[in-house]
């Protein structure tokens, strides 16, 4: 990958350690961030509930990293990206969305969106449908992330709601021009595309000579 | 407000009791979340860390309501999404963006993100910005939530790079034509606007005839 940002490889061996550590950690808050949305507990409950939380944030605040460092991964040659707020299994802000690689430069994801991600009540936030898509778009257009490109443009339609539950996801590139990759891609339900975009993804200056 | 789904109006009384019970449980579970992204704890550290949270999960998980009912502001008579992603003082993925209305039907908010919404290194991820914009764009449009429209498409333009840390975001109708408003704006940091967006908002066909 050409990039100006430092990085570390690691083996598939070290990509297990870690998730097996800290996916779990994951887990644990997005059940503690579904349970907070729909709670309706006494300000006593609500209490004990906030100083065990803090108790947890004490306790891995005491070995905080100076600089998280991104990582490669060694087989795949993409970026672990453990933090990232779509796909990154170290944050529970992200459902997560996992996605899978076509051979052919396609990308598709199968992913629940929950309580947290809601916009008007049973429906998707119609931004959160714009997150995954720009996400998406920016892993086919990079081949998963192997190459700097950034968005220049998306544009998103809604043909209806997107209801809240399974969803899927996917993404294409449909032409390269110089330095400017066309992707497309959808979010569908069981009834079909709730959602399309179109982005165009930029190689950066400091990348064009790279090579 | 016309709308099909049910609500409550509550009082500024029971508006702020509301929210001194739960705004600080939000508060803990935001900073559980930054402290988690940056650990590097072991496992046994780990392992404690998610003990707290699971008890704290399940103090909640024993008083949950049945259906979230959305409430309307008895003086603003603006809904009161508490459980929203960009807004929702009780959704920690929410920054959260707090927005504010000048008399003209312009809004914009001033807010933070941190390590939770990057994207490549030191940026904000593309789709978090794609997020707050959608969300910005559709209070202008709906007069503070306060019409049923639904977003029918929005674009965004890329200038350059949205840096992690303080930022503001604006939003403003740009003409209204039958059922479809023309909302457009932008995201800035100190020196100047990082991302433009232009979105066309639909009011549905239920809402049409209700007035």
């Amino acid at each position: 990958m050409s990039t100006e940002f430092p990085y570390e490889v690691i083996s598939e061996a070290q990509f297990e350690q870690h998730r097996a550590r800290y996916e779990p950690l994951t887990v644990a808050m997005r059940r503690l961030i579904d349970a907070a949305l729909v709670t309706d507990a006494d300000e006593a409950t609500v209490r004990a509930a906030r100083d065990k939380i803090e108790q947890a944030a004490r306790l891995l605040e005491r070995h905080r990293r100076s600089t998280p460092i991104p990582a490669i991964h060694e087989d795949s040659g993409r970026p672990v990206v453990w933090t990232n707020p779509v796909v990154g299994l170290r944050n529970p802000i992200s459902p997560p969305v996992v996605i899978e690689y076509d051979g052919d430069g396609r990308c598709y994801a199968d992913f629940t969106l929950g309580d947290a991600y809601q916009g008007p009540p049973g429906w998707v936030h119609g931004g959160i449908c714009a997150l995954v898509l720009d996400h998406i778009l920016g892993e086919a257009a990079t081949a998963g992330l192997t190459q700097p490109k950034f968005t220049g443009t998306i544009s998103l339609r809604y043909l209806r709601g997107t209801p809240l539950g399974r969803l899927r996801a996917e993404a294409w590139v449909e032409r390269v021009e110089g330095v400017k990759t066309f992707a497309r891609g959808q979010i569908s339900d069981a009834d079909g595309v709730t959602v399309e975009a179109e982005g165009v993804f930029i190689m950066p200056a400091w990348a064009r000579d790279a090579g």
